[in-house]
């Protein structure tokens, strides 16, 4: 309860933030209205798409977190403005990658965005787990937290090959999302509601 | 009470998307602030209000859904996430089919957006349904859910008669939002408080 | 309780509105970023602080209108969402207003704006105290309703005033928010917590 | 319980603020996409950090004060929508400073921006410990407030800076933020959580 207003805080950034994004696909002007006139925003959607899913699992990941914190303090408040930041760069370098059809340096940037959120969200869980203790529900069901200790791995690598072939910078972000899609049963576990 | 923070993600989306439609109705520069300035708006002002109708019914369904279904899961997150996807493109097909006065590729487009989302929200409420139990009030009152099922087809009618005659696709699309305008008690009858 | 959603999703919708209208306040390119820069910015910056004041006046009275109610009908969702829809059409003639510095068709065209937002404002406040009854307490608090019954009455003369003299337009509409802005004790008094 | 609407409209306006700002970090257009395409960008993403702290800030702060505020009242009402008005013009004063680089009359309004805010949220402190009442723990725990107090002068000292040496004032609005950003337990430890 303590949290609530935490949580309805972040849920109305991450909902203007997963929202905005779709501002970034413009109307085709002076064109004809034919199916041409979409293919420069084509790129714009797919780069979306992407973080579309991205922004979809940080909310999934934070709503299972908070579910399972019983209060607030001011480290956790800051940690969490800290996670709504980086991700508030989402729409930028959305944007700025898929106008430029996934080219190196737009490539290289958002997955430096994509980097310093997920450790960004790596301390926030950290924090939120010191407060309901080592030996809860939630400590227990993240476990070892293989997902959120690769991930950053992942992101650093493709940071790197965006340089050298940036799809294939593109194709590990993909990849990477689609790892977090793969409902992941720890955190759901440790719901009072499952138990 | 375990479906609040879905809820409250959804309404800020919805609200979102609602509102930055009207975004696209760009303010007139470079004329006499006359009647006539207003002209090239009022296309787009008649897709704004038809797509305005057509998220509101979404938002009330929505409401009524979510009232009835005790509890989340994994797939009616996702499912939730995936309705929300294809609403959040309502504001790119709106403004592109307001700005050409609905043409052929525009209104095929906004009715194939409409299409994909009547599915999505099939698919949320067999998830929802599922959850509540198929003896359940809600799965009762929805139960052969003909406005659900027609609606599809309708907007598969619609995008076939935009390469035909563009006004008669935006008059079907028109229709099927009048049609779900018109009370449906069916859901409101589940509702513990109306039992 | 049952309105919690209602009032949320409105909550949203006005709390969008009221912030994208300062967006129409363009920050000025191509000029020296001193006092003569933002001249041109000082209309809208005015019809803006006009138009915060409105959604502000109708925020406060949505907020007390729903705390008396107790529960929801599809009557009650569609006029809410007329409500709203009206609304959401502040930041566009706020900014048509204010770029063209308070001239006629703007004017008379934020004035009508104002007047079918009172209009909707009002069956909505028709349809909760048929859902309170005719005897509850917001019904005898609201009672006569003198300022609401005067107020599309002073836009329908603004309307007209624009075209004489449009800043005669503004001045009354002008008047009529601070009319609104004075304490009004009528509804505050009808609440549970001030009984 | 009463003041939830209250904070969930500040919290859509807060959370579309926050959010807001970011769209006036431009995508760079027709520039080959590299890193110097990024530069005129980073004036503008400094003043998007600096913005999002006080952002932050005020979010903390309101959200603390509210959760000892037990009921609203009128002036209550008024002062918060005076205090979210002057926060809403952070995007534009934010923007503009930062395409400016810091010059001398977008730091001096910056500057006057945060001064009428910091006035704006003691208004509505005083409000509410009026409502609390002079011994509650909120007014106990707030105490004599000489960060409250040091910030309008330290504000007004940034202004007279603005004019003789624009970083000069960027600095201090700099340092005022991170006064505020060292975790302050007077608010905190009033909570009755934490009693």
């Amino acid at each position: 309860m303590e949290t609530n207003r935490l949580e309805a805080f972040s849920d109305g950034v991450l909902a203007i933030i997963i929202t905005i994004m779709v501002l970034e696909m413009k109307i085709p002007h002076g064109t004809e209205p034919n199916m041409a006139a979409l293919e420069p925003v084509l790129p714009v959607f797919l780069s979306y798409v992407l973080s579309f899913l991205y922004v979809g699992i940080y909310w999934n990941n934070h709503h299972h977190l908070f579910k399972a914190c019983p209060k607030t303090s001011a480290g956790i408040m800051w940690a969490n403005l800290n996670l709504l930041f980086w991700l508030s760069l989402f729409p930028f370098v959305t944007g700025w990658m898929g106008e430029n059809q996934f080219t190196r340096i737009p490539s290289a940037l958002y997955g430096a965005v994509l980097l310093i959120t997920a450790i960004s969200y790596y301390i926030l869980q950290r924090l939120v787990i010191k407060e309901t203790g080592r030996d809860s529900k939630l400590a227990t069901s993240i476990g070892n937290d293989w997902k959120g200790k690769a991930s950053p791995i992942l992101y650093a690598i493709g940071i790197g090959l965006s340089f050298l072939q940036p799809w294939m910078g593109g194709a590990l972000y993909v990849a990477v999302a689609l790892m977090w899609l793969i409902p992941d049963r720890r955190l759901e576990r440790a719901m009072p509601d499952h138990a």
